[in-house]
C-alpha cells in the first residue's frame, strides 16, 4: 500500500506536447501499455540516464539519437526492459524507431525509444509497431494522465504533478510523469521520469536544470539498492510560454528553479511511497559530516541495511542497527560519542549513549506512523544530506519472488 | 531451516584447552549462554575483531588487553551484545573481567571478553558473575559441543569441526566453533569463532596464519551486508603437540596451513548454510576479473542484491537481475560483450547474450537444489573470487522484524 499517495486528479497540458496511448498486450491486460509522446519545433531536450553499464537496448539508442540531434517523438513501453538481449535488441529498438519515423514522417534518430519490464525477454516489435498509425491520429495536450497510467509495472498508484510559476509576469507550467517502483537506487535517475516545461531553454541551460533538479531529488532515493538497466529521466522545454531561461531576472530564474525542484523531489518521493511492499515511508537524515559525500554514504547504508529496513517494517525502534549501519562505512571518522541519533522528534541517542530519560515505550511511540525520520547528528562538521527510502517488508519478498511468475 | 549442515557428533579435545558452559539466564530460558574457556600457559593467541567503528564494549576491552598480555581466559555470553551503550557497557565489560580475574588468580587484562546477542539493552552483569566459581570448577577438555551450543544466538543448528594432522610425523590437532547467524558480512571475522590448535607458534606466525585463514574464509561469505558490532575470531596455539610450526619441514606447513585454512572455510559457510531464513545456499564465483578487488566488489555487490536474493527464494533464473548488479559496481570497465554466466553447469549468459540453446525451463530445473552457482566469466583478465550468501525470503523478513519481540 502506497504511503500518503494519491494519484493526480488532472495533470496540466503544456502547450507543445502532445502525447496518446495504446493497449499493445506486451505483458498487461486490459490496460494502456505503450506511449507516444510528441515535442514540437523548437522544444529542446536534456536527458540523464542509467550508470549501470548493463543498460538496456533502448538506453543506448536513445542516448546515440540524443547526441545527434534534438527528438520529436518519444516511444516508452511498459511490462518489458529490452535489456540484455544484445545485438538483438539493439536491432528491436531500432526497428521500433525506424517504423514509427515513416508512420511520423521524420528521422529515425528524432525518436528516443523508452522501455520498462522485465529483463531477457524478446520485446515483441509488431505489437507495438502495430499501432503506430493510431497512436499519432490520437495525439493530443491533455493525455498526460492516461500516459502516467500507460508506464506503471509494479506500480501501485500512478505518479506525475504539475506546477504553475510566475516569472516576470508570465505562467509557465511544467508537467512531469514518473514510474517505479523495484530495483530502485538511481544512481541518475528512477526507471522512468519525462518532465515538460513551456519555458525556452538552450540546451545547455536545460542540461543544467535537469542535473540539478535529479541530484536534489532521483539521486536522494533507494529501495531496494539495485540501480536498474534502464533508468531514464527527460526534460522537455517547449519554449511556448513566452518565457526564455536567459532573458529572466535572477529571482524568476531562482523560482523556475526552486519549482523545477520541488517538482522533481515530489515525483522521486512518490517512487518511494509507492515502493514495493512499502509500509513506511523513511527519510534518513544526515547532520554535522564533514562532507556531503560522507552524509550521502552514511545515509545510503542506513537506508540499504536490510536489519534496519526489517525492523521498520515492525515498528521496532532498533536503533543499534542504525548507528551500526552508519559506522561500517568505508569513511573512517565516525566518532561515536558525538553522535546522537532522533527518531522523529524523540531523542534515542546523545553523544554516542542512550539520551536521558529514553524510553523504548518512547522508541516504540515514535515509530508507530506510517513516516518516520531518522536524524543523525555526526558532531563532525556541518554537511547534511537527505535520502529517502522504504522498509523491508513480507511484501517486498513476496512481489519480488513472484515477479516473473 | 540450515542447508546441508548437521551439528558435530563430537569436537576434538586441544591440550592445553579446557572449557566449561552455565545457563546465565540473559535471554534465553533452559539453555545454556555463557562459556568459560580456559588456555593454559604456554599458549599464545592472535585474534581478529570487526572493523565496525561502532564496536561493542568486550571489543574495545578484548583488543585492550590482548595488545597487553597473552590472554589465559576467555569469557563467552550469547543473548547480549553489549553494544551501543558508551561507558556504561565498557564498565560492565571490565567488571565481568575483574570479578573472573578474582574467582580464577588472574590478571584482569589476561581475559577476553566476547558478547553477542541484542545491541542497546544493559548487560546483566550479576547474572554473569553468579556463575564464575561454578565454571572455573567445571573446566574440562571436553565441552568444546556444549560451548558451540552455549554461543548460538539465532542459530538454528550449532557450529564446530576437528581436524587432525600428520606434520613430520606428529599429530596436530586444530578445533573450532562458531556462531551466526544474522548482521553478518564479516569485514574482517563473523560474530564469533573460536579455533584452538595444539601446534607452537610464536604470536607473528599464530597472526599471520590467523589472517590467511580468515581472509579466504569468513571475509567471503555475508547474510545481508550488515558488518556487526561484536565480530570476533580467535586463534589459540597451545603448543602441546611437540609441533612447533617454525620447526616444520616447508610441506608440513603447508599441510597445517591447508587444514587450517579448510577449517576455517568449514566454519563461515556453516555459518551462511545456517543464515536468517535461507532457503538457497549461494556461490557466487567470479572468474577472469583484472583484479581479486574487481572480482570481490561484483561477487558482493551480486551477494547482496536483494532481487537477486529474493529471485533465488523463487527459483526463479532471473539472469537479467545478476547481471544487472554485477553491472552497477563503481567498477567502469565491465564489457558486456564478453561477460558469460552459468547458473550451475547450465551456460545461460555468452558474450553478453542468451546461450546458444538456452530455455527458461532449463534455467528453472538448474534453480532447483538448495545449493546454487552463479559463475560469472568477465572476459577481461585471470583474478577470481568466490563469496557465499543466502537468498533472501520470509523468514528472513519475519526473523529480522520480530527478533526483539
Amino acid at each position: 500500500m502506497a504511503i500518503s499517495l494519491n494519484p493526480p486528479e488532472r495533470l496540466i497540458p503544456v502547450s507543445g506536447i502532445r502525447l496518446a496511448t495504446a493497449a499493445a498486450g506486451l505483458r498487461y491486460k486490459d490496460r494502456d501499455d505503450l506511449v507516444l509522446m510528441e515535442l514540437s519545433e523548437p522544444a529542446r531536450t536534456a536527458a540523464l540516464f542509467t550508470t549501470n553499464r548493463f543498460c538496456a537496448a533502448p538506453v543506448v539508442v536513445a542516448r546515440q539519437h540524443l547526441a545527434a540531434v534534438q527528438p520529436r517523438y518519444l516511444l516508452i513501453n511498459a511490462g518489458n526492459a529490452n535489456a540484455g538481449l544484445g545485438a538483438q535488441g539493439l536491432a528491436d529498438a531500432q526497428q521500433c524507431c525506424a517504423a514509427l519515423a515513416r508512420a511520423c514522417g521524420c528521422q529515425e534518430n528524432e525518436i528516443l525509444p523508452f522501455s520498462t519490464g522485465v529483463i531477457g525477454e524478446r520485446l515483441p516489435v509488431e505489437k507495438i509497431t502495430a499501432h503506430y498509425t493510431r497512436l499519432a491520429q490520437a495525439l493530443g495536450e491533455d493525455a498526460w494522465l492516461a500516459a502516467a497510467q500507460a508506464i506503471m509495472t509494479t506500480d501501485t498508484v500512478c505518479k506525475g504533478l504539475s506546477r504553475q510559476v510566475e516569472l516576470d509576469g508570465q505562467t509557465v507550467t511544467m508537467t512531469g510523469i514518473a514510474k517505479g517502483a523495484g530495483m530502485i537506487r538511481p544512481d541518475m535517475a528512477t526507471m522512468l521520469a519525462f518532465v515538460a516545461t513551456d519555458l525556452e531553454a538552450d540546451p545547455e541551460e536545460l542540461e543544467q536544470l535537469s542535473r540539478q533538479a535529479v541530484r536534489q531529488s532521483f539521486h536522494c532515493i533507494t529501495v531496494d539498492g539495485d540501480t536498474s538497466t534502464n533508468d531514464a529521466c527527460v526534460l522537455v522545454a517547449t519554449a511556448r510560454s513566452g518565457a526564455r531561461f536567459s532573458a529572466l531576472s535572477p529571482q524568476a530564474r531562482a523560482d523556475f528553479s526552486e519549482a523545477l525542484n520541488s517538482l522533481y523531489l515530489s515525483l522521486a518521493q512518490a517512487i518511494v511511497r509507492d515502493g514495493e511492499g512499502i509500509t513506511k515511508f523513511v527519510c534518513v537524515r544526515i547532520e554535522q559530516a564533514r562532507s556531503e559525500a560522507e552524509a550521502r554514504e552514511i545515509a545510503f547504508s542506513i537506508a540499504h541495511s536490510p536489519l534496519v529496513k526489517t525492523s521498520a517494517f515492525a515498528s521496532d525502534p532498533n536503533w543499534g542497527r542504525i548507528v551500526a549501519a552508519a559506522a561500517r562505512t568505508p569513511h573512517g571518522g565516525l566518532e561515536m560519542d558525538r553522535l546522537s541519533l532522533h527518531i522523529n522528534t524523540v531523542p534515542v541517542i546523545e553523544n554516542g549513549q542512550p539520551a536521558p530519560g529514553y524510553t523504548e515505550a518512547a522508541g516504540v511511540r515514535a515509530m508507530q506512523g506510517d513516516e518516520l525520520e531518522y536524524r543523525l547528528q555526526l558532531g563532525l562538521g556541518t554537511a547534511s544530506a537527505r535520502i529517502w527510502t522504504t522498509d523491508l517488508s513480507h511484501e517486498y519478498v513476496k512481489i519480488n519472488a513472484e515477479y516473473r511468475t
